[in-house]
């Protein structure tokens, strides 16, 4: 098996954290990293992480998420937050950084430009958000593969009030809209009723076909 | 820097593939085994991945791909397809593998499979299908971090017509409805104009805020 089959194999949504123990700093900082570098469609990354270590903002998000314990009991909480919508102001941005990073621009990227301020901005912001809130998920992907390999426990939940969580957190003020969340911590084993239940997925025949 | 960082560094959206290289069946089948155990809301799955190594599917895939040479240079492309509403079968098939594999059920699960029966197919089939195309995301990212891993390539794509993709992959027969395309295959150097730029991301501090 490989290295990465092994982390996914060894992670699972940790059900009961440990209060007493604290994610170190640069172990949260690679799996932020591992978001940040997850690519997005036309790399606009259409998204932020707010990264909670406060404990009153965490017990007032965990108020309307279902009380979960995770959210406190872990020493973490990341808030994947998408954009509420593709600005020409947003657009822009990215591809002014692309562009200074790279030193210089070119025709087809002028283009390529055009064509996303054209078509994103007159799209409805619902239909945007979703597009955003997509991009999202691979970051998250990424970030709680990134968690496995730190061995570091986390769980991907959508079990939340998001405009409940966006005001608490004044996202709003961003334009940025809460669509997962991400408890980190370490699972307390004696108290933990999945971790020691098989991994459930689809098999292999019923998850793909091949087309020859 | 971490593993999972090297692999995220390493990575890119290949612009110009071989097409006298063919990936390893065993690597492939490494790349589609990340998405099948990636997480996913109450562990549905809601998604399936067509593997197409067939050229004249791919050809015809390509056609309506914005001519995308990769989808043929590669020697694979990977449809991630959404489930196009959650079901009660689609539902109680999840819970029953669960209650299968795990041996036996109880209170607890029974009542949660009941809250997913009355909530999710009340919900309009965009809204659930909204929800699940997220959730393919996730394995999304896990595939394309499998593949770097493997040091195969990858171009993970939206741009193409989903319904054309649709149809001529049969998804609808199947509830499926194509949400990204994942080219697989390995990277012409000489004739890939982003292969030598620098990565462009947004800095952490406009990634990332802490609230501590």
């Amino acid at each position: 098996m490989s290295q990465l089959l092994e982390q996914l194999q060894w992670r699972y949504a940790t059900k009961k954290m440990d209060p007493a123990k604290v994610v170190p700093q640069d172990k949260v900082e690679r799996i932020i990293e591992a978001a940040r570098l997850a690519p997005s469609s036309s790399g606009l990354q259409p998204y932020e992480i707010i990264s909670v270590s406060n404990h009153e903002v965490r017990s007032r998000i965990q108020a309307v998420s279902h009380n979960q314990s995770q959210i406190t009991d872990g020493s973490h909480l990341l808030v994947f937050a998408a954009w509420d919508n593709y600005t020409p102001e947003r657009i822009n941005h990215m591809f002014d950084l692309n562009v200074s990073m790279r030193g210089g621009t070119n025709e087809g990227w002028e283009k390529y430009r055009q064509i996303l301020l054209t078509n994103y901005p007159a799209r409805s912001a619902q239909e945007n958000f979703e597009h955003a809130a997509r991009q999202a998920y691979i970051a998250l992907g990424a970030s709680l593969i990134a968690a496995a390999f730190e061995k570091v426990d986390c769980t991907p939940m959508e079990g939340f009030e998001p405009a409940a969580v966006d005001a608490i957190l004044n996202l709003s003020d961003k334009g940025l809209r809460s669509v997962a969340i991400l408890p980190l911590g370490y699972r307390l084993s004696a108290e933990d009723w999945l971790e020691k239940l098989v991994k459930v997925r689809r098999p292999t025949s019923e998850f793909v076909t091949e087309v020859k």
